[in-house]
């Protein structure tokens, strides 16, 4: 997607090591006609896949899911970090590492929204090592959800996550495909 | 807001202790339309106050803050919780106490994305004792902007928020006030 490709070019930094900062328009300050058109764009690729509710993590994927949700017209769940005290005792977690926290968080669901038969999108801010989704795939499943395609807005193909979800044998779509953060650039893939 | 207060009698739940909660479509499980249309009615509300910039806090605030900035065209920054790696040494940090974690939460905004001068609307989930918009608020000032309105999805006016905030002067608006969770009900304003 030519639009945000343009954005990553313009405002994103490359911090090395393989890390992407995009807190000017995706991950603390956000953009949201930029996340708007993002989720448009998700919609139309997704548009086939008889989903019946979208799911992403807190916090950086709740922007681009709702705006999802808005052109899909489905609810939006986000897996929460932590357990607040609306949440029933009883819920689905799952441990995954945090790239930017640098330790494992839980992932954590209510049974009260992801149920049985429910078809589900995942749509995230990245795809790197695909260890957060992959704990997304993983709740989503113990509740008997099937999952029927995967959002990223930026996806690093340098850190595998699409071959470790590829098993799935869903649709995966991301709008900004880097191909390599090496020498300080940012280099896309065609 | 009715349809907000439609939703809210339907699917929010009194759990006691002045504690509503509305997970199945604010906080956990988020309804994009509704989101949608509650952003529309702040950017009528807040039409003319010449703000700048959406500020919220992660994570329940993100969804009514990013669609009001859709309507807005405006930028939102949510402030953080808990510092990424992408974040400069250097931030506006201060406490508040979260209501659902029963304990002290950093409220954390690079001054790369909230900078002097600029004009700043608080959007929210709840304002209730006021305490995470008054650390916002805090936050804004450190940075030299100027708060120029404040809104809320839902107001429990029983916990005295609005008049923490009435002397900042700005104006505050709820679109479901909730006057009384007494006795397991749900009662509205009028």
């Amino acid at each position: 997607m030519q639009q945000l490709k343009d954005r990553i070019l313009r405002d994103g930094k490359n911090l090395g090591k393989g890390i992407l900062k995009v807190d000017g328009f995706v991950n603390h300050q956000v953009d949201p006609t930029l996340m708007d058109a993002c989720g448009r764009e998700f919609a139309r690729r997704f548009a086939n896949l008889g989903a019946t509710k979208i799911l992403t993590a807190e916090i950086s994927g709740i922007a681009p899911a709702v705006t999802t949700g808005i052109h899909l017209n489905l609810p939006v769940v986000y897996a929460r970090k932590s357990k607040p005290i609306t949440m029933p005792d009883q819920v689905y977690l799952t441990l995954a590492p945090s790239h930017t926290k640098g330790r494992m968080v839980e992932l954590i669901v209510s049974p009260e929204y992801l149920s049985n038969g429910e078809k589900v999108l995942i749509i995230d801010d990245f795809l790197a090592s695909g260890a957060t989704i992959l704990g997304l795939v993983r709740l989503a499943e113990t509740a008997g959800s099937k999952i029927v395609g995967i959002g990223a807005l930026i996806e690093k193909i340098f850190e595998g996550g699409r071959a470790a979800l590829e098993p799935l044998g869903v649709p995966i779509e991301s709008l900004a495909c880097i191909k390599s953060l090496d020498d300080g650039k940012i280099e896309f893939l065609d």
